[in-house]
């Protein structure tokens, strides 16, 4: 991508709303843009990480073979009072009537559309179990909607649905979820932990929240420096500091903060049971279904991702989802002939590889070019220049690098993709 | 996949319901189900489809140029007063209120907030011509939702918008927009026509209407038989017929009936004056901008798709957006050792080089498979059986075939994707 051709809406300043850093590099990076309270666009900068995000995410899933559908956002209240939630939930459930005057809701969960939608479709013990997802746009009403895109009001989640007839299935699937959203959270290039949100009873194993870790986290976690053991320090009734026995016996806590990107959770029958869905059994007897939920913020993905990655000059993009895998600057091209040839050659081989190159091609001073570049958080800067030339070589250096090497420009290509 | 693994939910009846083919066949196929009037839950079937679609739609956008974003679903009434279309709409916008009882729609369309983000983030004429678009659900609170998808309420969009200081630059967006649809739709390998909206005068540049055509299309076309030309038969006073000349001068016109799938319009400077969307052009002096919007309805697209496309056993998919390629039909696996061999030995092969594979590792009947297969309208159908073997064949019918062919079962696989 040629930035000319781009829509780059970096800015100079710090906004002077923003409290956290990941709303602050986004802004500054222009990734996203304020429409109201808790309602952002997209800009392409930022959608090109979101979408990487997702598919992701939808690829781990599909290999757990789960599989994708798409339910409507705005739902029927029937079945919100079906299941007791319509009466139950607050504000935050932004409910309205259409114009023949009946009430629905902007939903910002599908548990009662799914269980509708298996006790139509799902007869016999032979379909189970089975799991759904869909990724989708949805709607919270915070009361006070803050930190940009981390708590905003309309969000992107991958919600899945799962359906069994015996609690050993549902353990089963509990288990791929869980492997399928560490999968997720590893090709993302994240630290992060899975955490007990209850005190982990009878195996702790029917709820688990996955949090990225990052000093701005809203919630402190105690985990074992060695195991699999966490959890949320609430959980320790007589509290909990670094140093303390794990409870897993195999080693001692530490204590960080995280910030919660993902939920799975065992429902068991709460939803089928109120709402009637069964199926009948390999006797021929009508059971009622349990179910286990999952749940993805992908959108808030993207800032936990920012959170966790940054430093001083902006952010850090794990390579796996970087809106860019290089940034290519060339030093006074509108002034240069050779310099421009060399710079559309690479950019073009680069592309034929199927590298991610944004192409800096405005005139700019390079001052600025490389603080875009950084800001932006791009993980391969590479700059050529006349005295590189003069040797056959340009000047490459990595986002965390200190400091940049010369490469031969025969070898650079092998070097990005090797 | 296998369909073991798949929710495939055909069903045998036609839906009482359902009064076009696009929606009977989407229902008894299993792509879409009923959740309330005009909300439709797209199953795993359907869903593939739309993807395929869209991901046509968003290749060819962003080959012309075009940049994705992503606004907000959910749009303050604010910036739909400064336009004037507050008042203007009628009961289609489904209004609402948020919790702290501020006014907001479920857009239908985004002139508003995309001349919003342009006014704050455009400064000089240099930026431009822009053109973004987005892939979103849109909401219209249609009075009477029916034929299924083709007329939901909830439904998935294309919509882009390109800005302009010059009406020569928005010339060339449009001709430009004009072509990029030609691309998606032949891509998508329907028969259609670009059709004047208007009855063509000042070179009739200002808006098309791109039509699938369909026997059951809700619009008459006037078309050139060998030139370009087409048009609405409103835009004739005097009315037309079949044989009548073109007014292109080229040829006679027939008449044929279409399903409004896309549409291409030039808004002038509509929204820019009315929300006060200006940069500063190349004297320095500020000057308003002027403006196209394009839309494709995506969700719409298959059902006119399916419209255009059937016969009696079923839909019949072009190969670029068929939910698998290949139906893959073993007869009697379950009692041979030696077919189900085969058939599992070519799936995983096929799979290999790429191609989509429905395998039907069902106990049916082949009745029931070979039924089911039409049904959902896989392109190509490979029947492997004991016979077959004895002579290294397996038996293949294209979706059109009135004939099954016998083909080696080295050779197939060059066949399929050859």
């Amino acid at each position: 991508m040629r930035i000319s051709h781009f829509l780059l809406a970096t800015l100079k300043e710090n906004p002077a709303d923003a409290e956290v850093i990941s709303h602050q590099l986004m802004l500054r990076a222009g990734m996203v843009r304020r429409l109201a309270a808790g309602l952002y666009t997209w800009l392409p900068l930022g959608l090109r990480v979101l979408r990487k995000v997702e598919n992701i995410v939808r690829d781990e899933m599909d290999k757990s073979g789960a599989q994708e559908i798409l339910m409507p956002a705005v739902q029927p209240a029937e079945l919100w009072q079906e299941s007791g939630r319509w009466d139950q939930y607050g504000p935050e459930l932004l409910r309205f009537k259409d114009r023949h005057d009946r009430e629905f809701c902007y939903g910002p969960t599908h548990e009662e559309i799914i269980t509708n939608l298996i006790r139509n479709e799902i007869r016999s013990y032979k379909q189970l179990p089975i799991n759904l997802y869909q990724i989708q746009t949805k709607f919270r009403d915070e009361i006070r909607p803050r930190f940009g895109i981390m708590r905003g009001r309309e969000f992107l989640m991958k919600d899945s649905y799962s359906f069994h007839l015996e609690q050993s299935s549902l353990d089963e699937t509990y288990e791929l979820m869980y492997k399928t959203y560490s999968n997720i959270f590893n090709r993302l290039g994240l630290k992060f932990r899975a955490v007990l949100a209850d005190n982990g009873n009878i195996g702790g194993s029917r709820s688990h929240e996955f949090h990225v870790l990052a000093e701005s986290g809203e919630d402190a976690i105690a985990y074992s420096t060695t195991g699999d053991y966490a959890a949320n320090v609430e959980v320790f009734e007589d509290g909990v500091k670094a140093g303390d026995p794990s409870p897993d016996g195999k080693s001692v806590l530490d204590i960080a903060r995280g910030i919660e990107v993902g939920h799975i959770f065992q429902l068991g029958d709460k939803y089928a049971k109120a709402m009637g869905a069964s199926v009948l059994d390999e006797d021929g007897k009508s059971a009622t279904l349990i179910m286990g939920c999952y749940g993805i913020g992908v959108s808030r993905l993207v800032a936990a991702t920012i959170e966790q990655n940054h430093d001083k000059n902006g952010i850090i993009w794990p390579e796996s989802i970087a809106p860019f895998s290089v940034a290519l600057l060339p030093m006074n091209m509108h002034k240069s002939q050779r310099v421009r040839e060399a710079a559309e050659d690479l950019y073009n081989k680069l592309q034929a590889v199927g590298v991610d190159v944004l192409f800096d091609d405005r005139k700019e001073r390079p001052g600025v070019m490389f603080a875009n570049a950084e800001l932006i958080g791009i993980p391969h800067r590479i700059v050529i220049g006349e005295r590189g030339l003069d040797k056959s070589e340009v000047e490459y250096k990595g986002r965390l690098d200190e400091k940049s090497q010369n490469i031969s420009i025969d070898r650079i290509i092998d070097f990005i993709i090797g």
